[in-house]
């Protein structure tokens, strides 16, 4: 959680109750969008879990309600009465502050409660959460709520993420939503974009929501180094592929190599080589891979190899964020519709690098860690970030699944390197 | 399958006629029985697979319904049109005769096809099923048809079963049916009675169905014994793991000891203690141990360990059909509607060894092997019992969720000796 | 441990010293011949473990030493001390009655005690025994001491056995022993011996030593059956192989073919395919494999697969007893020095099936199970045999690598369905 | 390898002359301090592998030697005869580039070749190495030469720690070297050291030998910082232990406190509670833990905890090393025989910190990652290190079974974050 030591209200009462109003606005939006997009779901579809990563759509449902009410309703609404005494443990994703929690590899063992008690319970915390904000609330309160909506924000790209994988893992391949007519494009060549080095200043400096990973915004020197000018698209990973990249340990880390052996994996994560051509499974069904669209659903390892391969590097994050500041965060995001990374020509901000927003994470070469002067808040939501800083790399600049609202220049997403289940891509970069 | 070589029909043409529509009303009737079991739970209690050896009672709908698809109306109905081509595959079990299989640990991952279509896929099942008993059968079919019913008995139980598996991982413990009024019970001690050696015939001699794992009938010398009036109690088990019995490596055999301490087991499946008492989970939700009805869900070990510390041993199974086929196997089954063991006073048979049917399957010492002779069937329906009797122990007798109807002297069920979700308990024998 | 109800001594006092005699004579001749076999190896050969099934030949010299230390001395000897305490748990192999024991799969991190310190050991315990088989002996102790003797004849094959695995795992391959000159043998076409039907005794009666697993002696009946000739031989099981056995569900166990997939196995251990021809792994090295010599290192999932193939089946323990107890038991064993399984034509036991003894362990349809009656033996030995009973299959007959005075008709030996690092392979039986 | 861009030999023939001896002789003493190491170990203890990360001493002994071999010799001594050929791949330990390797794991099954003939191995490529050594030799070679040197005392350090992990599984705990004279010490308290932020050089810079991962030298800012005088001692440990530190999941990272449970670890590696005291298994035997030595064998994942619950952190890899290069690289290496962590007294190095060389490698926070403009060495020793940066925390400092010349203020080693089996320390940093 973060920004409480920037944002003290000291406002006029009638911007106070903008504000407040504005809050109750985002927070109707940002649950409305969560049920929207469960709602092509059947109550089957949305009970199973297809791998320990993975939660079912109920699951994120209810965690996220259950967030509200653990962190807001139970401690600040004095009338609030739990749904269900149960759910503390059942719906508690990892806050050993908390207590108890259910084991997540048994997600998809619960049938009960069913997916209308999960709606109810959505309702029941979603009219005492409205009461809530009809009230002067607290900047620690507000706070908390922000937190919660840019969680469920979190939420909303791990149903599709989710949804995705399990329907992946059925020999049917159902779709998620029905196939989306693709305009022919003009494919952009990779260009590069070259940035002077210097000391600089990285995170979030406390204007709007930033996650306490952002902060505190620090100095750090970066050398020089160019920016490819798009992501690696699959065409490109494609070439990698059939010129033996999964084959060749000289391209790999150690440990990448051992990933490739033992799974093993000889493409991207849902591609299936049919008579000779690549498909990959998307929202919309199977599809053949579109040359000109960014490669999805790779590894670090895989990301890093193909670097190699291109006699390139991943960026850090510090380059990704010097780089991405300077570009409007605008792009392909879930708001589109589209659900899958587009080709280049489909959005363009300006004359920097393009696609650095939407579309995929782009993975940088950066282990996630703390900022120097890192601090987690107090009590449970200081477990949101900080405890998960180890064996993770930092992804940048959000994807076809991210809410657009969600994203910022500073904004750190991470994962284990072996993780491929997200809209994952390659930024290519290199020293100059 | 069994009995193909003693069942020629030379019957005149009305006893055909009240053969085939007792053939065709026993069909709705078993049918309706497996519908009428799943009645009682939503689309997503049927989903969810909570370990490889259970299976989604969706997928049990829908496997015994191929069942008939793929061995009857596929060869036999020339004007059937398959319901679905994939289904073909997803739910076949174990039979490679037909070709590849969905694999049984993924069966908890198909939320499509729905549980509606899967009953769809049984009302077309059945109505090309009706119209097929109306013609005249060759034996060979009308013996297939009662191996499928047969077979779909035994997935009734299965379904049982296993939602109990699937509702005991969910800590909500959900009921599968409301709370039984249980009267108080006289217990019955236990008493032995005993048996003269001598050459005796084990096996099924072909009145009426019988699987080919009990066929052929064939002489076997059986030693003086005792068989112990009734089951192994709740309470009785309850004493041994009083006196230690699960800390004692000299009363378990070496692989059981081993399970012990792996998983490691303080008592039987489904089995908590709650302040100094014993509780377990039924269909009926959290009950307290009645310590007069038979112990069940244990493992082979369990029982074999049980013996032991009781100074007895287990019958084989040649014992146990030597003493069994002097009962009426009348009892404590499905039929009841109890879903749970009952203390012995529930039931009596005359003056024999009481609840030899019903109640609880009864582990013998017997590992399942081929009766001398034995072959199976021709085709994929071969693979039904044959190639697993290796490394499997055979249980005798029934339990309160297998259908009466369904149930023999001679018939032999089967589990690897750490099975513990099935109704399976101990009937003690001796040497005399 | 076996035979105390059948030996009492009530001989002369002159029988009794040469009993005395012959005793201690035998346990000279055994104890040297296990260091006679350890000697061709060096103390780094002695002191790896490959698998976990597998122990050091170090441990092998020190546990069979602890048998007579543990059993023997240290109960009847008043003025014995032990040679080092620590060694009651370091080489105890799994009698809870004993007390702890260091793990089994850690049986290859002792690199202290060395080699040399356990055979210290080993003459300290043997001038104890010495001393002891001077005195007048109950027969209790006698009983222990002979029991003591086979036991270490047993570890005198796994001495063998396990070494061999070792070797194989070793990139160089090296050999235990130096070549064999082999002469070309006449191949012996394979033809059946039929038995008729009948009760017959099974089971050890108890002259001589028999173990407490082939006790009590008991009737069974006996269905009309055939026995092949002579063992299947590596060129027999090689045409299975060239017919795809291992490529073919319907050949197996359900238990066999996973683990025909698991492993996988293409054929048995030791085999490498080497230019289009077999190669196995032997005692003396690297060696084409002799198409006229009996097949080994075959699991009894492979046995049983073969048998198949064949249009044929396992023997039942039964049948293999009532063939072999009219042979004499005489073959092939590591008395012969060749450490591996010769031709038909090496052996020739009168007019009935050859090589049923030696060569190799002929794996039997049974399941491993007490006989009627069976009772363990008082104290730890009684965990001697009967804790095993589970999931284990019986083999008979001995192999190359057994010592000849250790074999005998009823002679019970036995191992899971998926071992092969024993001298194990098939002999064929069928119904009439 | 390194440095190949600053070394380039412009000196003078006698300056030549005298740098050749100076690697001779240098040559000699590594490779004689290596077999010293293993002087005290039986062919049994140099056999034997505990663990998948560690590796019998024969092994260590082969592959050092392999390395002359494989890049120096068979290279550049045209006249070179291989020892043997299966060594290239039997002694390869990760280099794809050279082929084929034999799996680590299973570099414990090799009793052959023996001890003895990996000395001949040894005493043959000395014998080659002495002779080229007398060449003028390119700095290329002189290069591989001085990488192959420091590569052999990175394995003088891992047979010390892996034979410790050995005997550390043997239940008689032998000793290495016997038991040493230990002074009383009067506790030196802990103070901080404050340091200034700014821009400084991190990286080696070409005097003298550095690996490639040391390099290129580069700028980097760093935040003002305090870093503690010397490091965290057993007693201290004891006291996070006492205040329930391992039970507390809000001192862990999340990954740290999984392995907490799953191993499970209640103490670090080595440390057995007996009578309520912490003794702990030593390079000299057990002993009692001494409170003011190091603490060593902790995880990052203790590490990381431990500083947590002293409301501390550790230092960045960048940190350590700006406060390092201010002090003399001295302290408690290999070289002053004690092979175990010694109280702070023992060594002191003026003013600054403490004990930063020697007693215990210091975890830094820092992910092992490629410092800017990092570029992998040409051919197979371009393997070396950069395929590790992936997972793995950056250690620094030097050990006490670390070689004092092996040691520099650049220094990076890097092991994951859940190994314990180096003598690995704690040094705490704070923010100020």
């Amino acid at each position: 959680m973060s920004g409480s030591r920037n944002h003290r209200d000291s406002a006029a009462p009638s911007d106070r109750l903008t504000a407040r109003s504005a809050l109750a606005s985002r927070f109707e939006r940002i649950r409305t969008q969560t049920e929207t997009l469960a709602q092509r779901l059947s109550a089957e579809d949305c009970a199973l879990q297809s791998m320990p990563d993975a939660s079912p759509v109920k699951w994120h449902l209810a965690h996220t309600t259950w967030f509200f009410e653990t962190f807001v309703l139970l401690p600040q609404a004095r009338d609030y009465t739990a749904f269900d005494p149960h759910f503390r443990v059942l719906f508690n994703s990892y806050y050993h502050g908390v207590g108890d929690k259910h084991p997540r590899p048994e997600r998809g063992l619960l049938s009960r409660p069913d997916l209308a008690t999960v709606y109810n319970y959505r309702a029941h915390v979603d009219r005492a959460m409205r009461t809530l904000l009809t009230r002067e609330l607290e900047w620690e309160i507000v706070a908390l709520i922000l937190l919660g909506l840019h969680h469920e924000q979190q939420h909303q790209e791990l149903i599709l993420t989710d949804v995705k994988h399990l329907f992946s893992r059925n020999p049917l391949r159902p779709a998620y939503a029905s196939r989306w007519p693709l305009l022919p494009v003009k494919p952009a060549a990779l260009t590069w974009h070259r940035y002077e080095p210097g000391l600089t200043s990285i995170g979030h400096r406390g204007e709007g929501f930033g996650f306490d990973n952002e902060e505190p915004a620090h100095q750090a020197f970066i050398a020089p180094f160019a920016l490819a000018s798009r992501p690696v698209t699959h065409g490109e990973f494609a070439a990698f592929i059939a010129d033996g990249g999964y084959r060749r340990p000289e391209l790999w880390l150690s440990l990448g190599f051992d990933s490739v052996q033992a799974q093993p994996w000889q493409a991207p994560l849902y591609w299936e080589e049919r008579d000779g051509r690549w498909w990959t499974f998307t929202l919309r069904g199977m599809a053949e891979i579109d040359p000109h669209a960014p490669v999805c659903h790779v590894s670090y390892f895989e990301a890093d190899a193909y670097a190699r391969w291109a006699c390139a590097r991943l960026p850090t994050e510090f380059e990704w964020e010097a780089a991405a500041r300077e570009v409007t965060p605008e792009g392909n995001f879930v708001d589109s519709g589209v659900l899958h990374p587009l080709p280049s020509a489909g959005f363009a901000n300006g004359s920097g690098p393009q696609q650095l927003y939407g579309d995929v994470w782009e993975w940088t070469s950066s282990s996630y860690a703390p900022y120097p002067g890192f601090r987690a808040a107090a009590g449970a939501v200081g477990e949101y970030n900080g405890k998960f800083m180890c064996n993770q790399y930092v992804l940048r600049g959000g994807s076809c699944a991210t809410p657009a609202s969600h994203i910022r220049a500073t904004y750190r997403n991470f994962f284990p390197p072996e993780a491929r289940w997200q809209f994952s891509g390659i930024r290519l970069a290199r020293d100059v």
